[in-house]
């Protein structure tokens, strides 16, 4: 199995190339040149090496603000903002040689260039698919949450899908489906890939009326929510993935960032986010852990102190299998019904949360993307995957609110299932193997930072 | 694909031989002699050949009572009935030389022999193990509904067993389990075997304390049961099976026979029963289902006319996968809350339908047992067990109850779930494939009788 590699890191240069950083994680040791504008031929670019995370490598990140060309900005719209941030990267790629190419777990605060000056239908154009809400509809409000939000979720659909893309060598299958009762969603979902057994990126944007108890169920806390004649207006978006890989050493990995709005009887809005990424390796790898941990932290203590320690235990008790004594994985974050300090900051907050994503994920699939495997340890995979199963149709309030839910699409709720999973009775794995070490984390989950 | 073979029937000799009689259905076509006293060695007897089905095709059943030998009746402790049927047929064998050998569709009276006389502790003998209750126990109190109850559980789980590992060649594992509130079981799984994928028969034996909502909520109609400063001493007992087999032309099968009884505050009882067999084929076989369903149709009709006719309805209701529209499978009965008109024929009514468990299904089994099926007749199978899956995990009572109460033996409620099950995206048969034609059935229950 693979394990870091610590090697000598080269100054990326310009443009696309700063994309091949992650994988010279994974694979390269010290074969790039540590001068500066090295051709980047060895890894051809990447667009999922998002935003600066990493800066101790790059060297880059809180200076690209003002630097940001319109190229960049154009570029940001296709799949991510990751060729603006390679090309800051050559307008500050003068440091800091010699570095320690770790996975990187620091996250800098992202230029808001797009989010200010540019042109929604420019935005859009790097989108799997037109944005559920017609985009002059956007434009018009372009200054309200649910239109910033959208874009949001319709970005990291991108950017994550090509990443995975990139990985994997496959295209997504793009699904846009429209919701009688309004709104609609975006499906991309690549099957039986070379790396991905099932990955499932979706977006969606529903609107239309609640009954008051299905708001107060909505909101997890319950709050009362007083409607007109009982009825309450209500969007709710967000975007949600679920990634089963293969390889039983890369973990799945599952995120779900969301927004909810509802008008209440007097006019006033209510509004909420939701959301978190947590991961589920089959087999204990504490570097990939603790990147992956590391990095959602350095995103939350951005915002405040409490927020990582606080998401990593409600992640932990929300994807727990009370039947089995188990988690489902070895967590991440997972927060509901945040609606303070202000709806600004919480934004921002699910907005560096939702750009961790490619960050947290794709160095740890780059990582294990040659690493060998058995067929028992592929079984053992396929057993953790019931488990999945278990979980997702059995506790996970999303699913079950779907399924429960007339005019759900359930394609779309139902992707986050693998393509193949396996139940053996009375599966214990022995002692002492690495198995019996997997259980042991979800039995008794662990403090990984 | 096999179709069900129509030949010259032999009259099969004496003793163990009869078992060979549903196995000639699907393989042989004539090549057993026509003579009596044939020597049984084309195919070695099977004991699962029980309780005089197949009137047609054997020419007895209806005069064994009488005739029944001390031997037969030992014998019949061991894994059913059989013998016993096979012994009354070499007393009545001379009758009816090439008769139409279709699947055996009669169901007879069964010799009441056992339950009259019959020592409790030489019936157990045949059991996959002891009861869950004492044999003390049992003795003392052999006239009891919850004695005569158990033992019909315990007479059907190995009955059902012996005639598996027969077709398999493999064995159960068998697991006594115990529940620290009261009461246990006896869990029965053959994973992996040569025909089945997977095969689990548990029997489970539990009592205690219900509390008054819970007690509410195990009764379908949800009466109102009064206890005792609101506790209601309870004992609850069934036998439950799902047999997943390896061929996608050999169907699963499930059933399930349970009983109840919750004393109430001025010390009377309530009881009931439930249960049902129901047939999840992964490919229509018109012949298989007019056989499982005409079987069980048999077998109501003995007891009352709107039985079959209520219960297959109440069963194609219940196992409805309402977020897909679909019904589990084709269906077979279902019925829950049985009180009346009398415990002692409602017992027997219950009695019938555990009986025809195995020859409703194992005639199909050897009727497909050398099938060749494709990879994606295989595939094809996977995503109907991913489906078998969500009904279980998201709408099964048994199974959602069972998660929910502290305490139950987990791997003996999962034992449902198949070995393996596949989820793809947007699965879709083709127009006028064999697979649509399964969908359409399953979109639109049929009437089989």
């Amino acid at each position: 199995m693979a394990t870091i590699v610590l090697c000598k890191t080269a100054q990326i240069a310009v443009g696309r190339c700063a994309g091949a950083h992650f994988k010279s994680l994974a694979c390269l040791s010290g074969r790039l040149s540590s001068t500066h504008s090295v051709p980047c031929t060895l890894l051809p670019g990447a667009r999922w090496f998002s935003r600066g995370t990493g800066v101790r490598l790059m060297s880059y990140g809180t200076t690209g603000k003002s630097a940001a060309s319109r190229l960049g900005r154009r570029a940001l719209a296709f799949g991510g903002a990751a060729v603006v941030s390679a090309a800051v990267a050559g307008l500050v790629a003068n440091a800091s040689h010699f570095q320690r190419a770790e996975m990187a777990t620091s996250v800098v605060p992202v230029p808001e260039v797009r989010e200010q000056k540019e042109d929604i239908q420019e935005r859009c154009r790097g989108f799997m698919s037109p944005p559920v809400t017609d985009v002059n509809v956007l434009q018009r409000r372009k200054e309200e949450m649910r239109t910033r939000m959208e874009m949001l979720i319709m970005e990291t659909q991108a950017e994550f899908c090509r990443a995975l893309e990139e990985v994997d060598g496959g295209k997504f299958k793009v699904d846009r489906w429209e919701r009688s009762e309004g709104g609609g969603g975006i499906s991309c979902v690549m099957q039986d890939g070379k790396v991905f057994e099932k990955a499932g990126v979706n977006v969606s944007v529903v609107s239309g009326n609640l009954t008051e108890e299905a708001a107060r169920q909505m909101r997890s806390r319950g709050k009362v929510l007083k409607g007109k004649d009982g009825k309450l207006p209500f969007v709710a978006m967000g975007v949600s993935s679920v990634i089963h890989p293969k390889n039983p050493h890369i973990p799945t990995v599952h995120f779900n960032y969301r927004y909810f709005e509802v008008e209440e009887e007097d006019g006033s809005k209510q509004w909420w986010f939701g959301g978190g990424t947590d991961l589920t390796p089959v087999y204990i790898n504490k570097e990939d852990a603790l990147h992956f941990h590391k990095t959602l932290k350095n995103a939350c203590d951005k915002h405040h102190s409490q927020h990582y320690t606080n998401f990593k235990k409600w992640c932990d008790r929300y994807f727990y299998i009370r039947h089995r004594g188990e988690t489902r994985g070895i967590g991440g974050i997972f927060f509901d019904d945040l609606d303070s300090p202000s709806q600004e900051e919480v934004f921002s907050f699910v907005k560096s949360c939702a750009r961790t994503v490619v960050p947290c994920y794709l160095p740890i699939v780059y990582k294990h993307l040659n690493d060998s495997f058995t067929q028992a340890e592929k079984d053992w995979q396929q057993v953790r995957r019931g488990r999945y199963v278990e979980f997702n149709l059995v506790y996970d309030r999303g699913v079950k609110f779907g399924l429960a839910t007339p005019g759900s699409r359930i394609e779309s709720i139902l992707m986050s299932l693998p393509l193949t999973a396996r139940w053996e009775y009375m599966h214990e794995p022995a002692k002492g193997t690495r198995e019996a070490e997997m259980l042991e984390v979800l039995r008794n989950p662990k403090d990984w930072v």
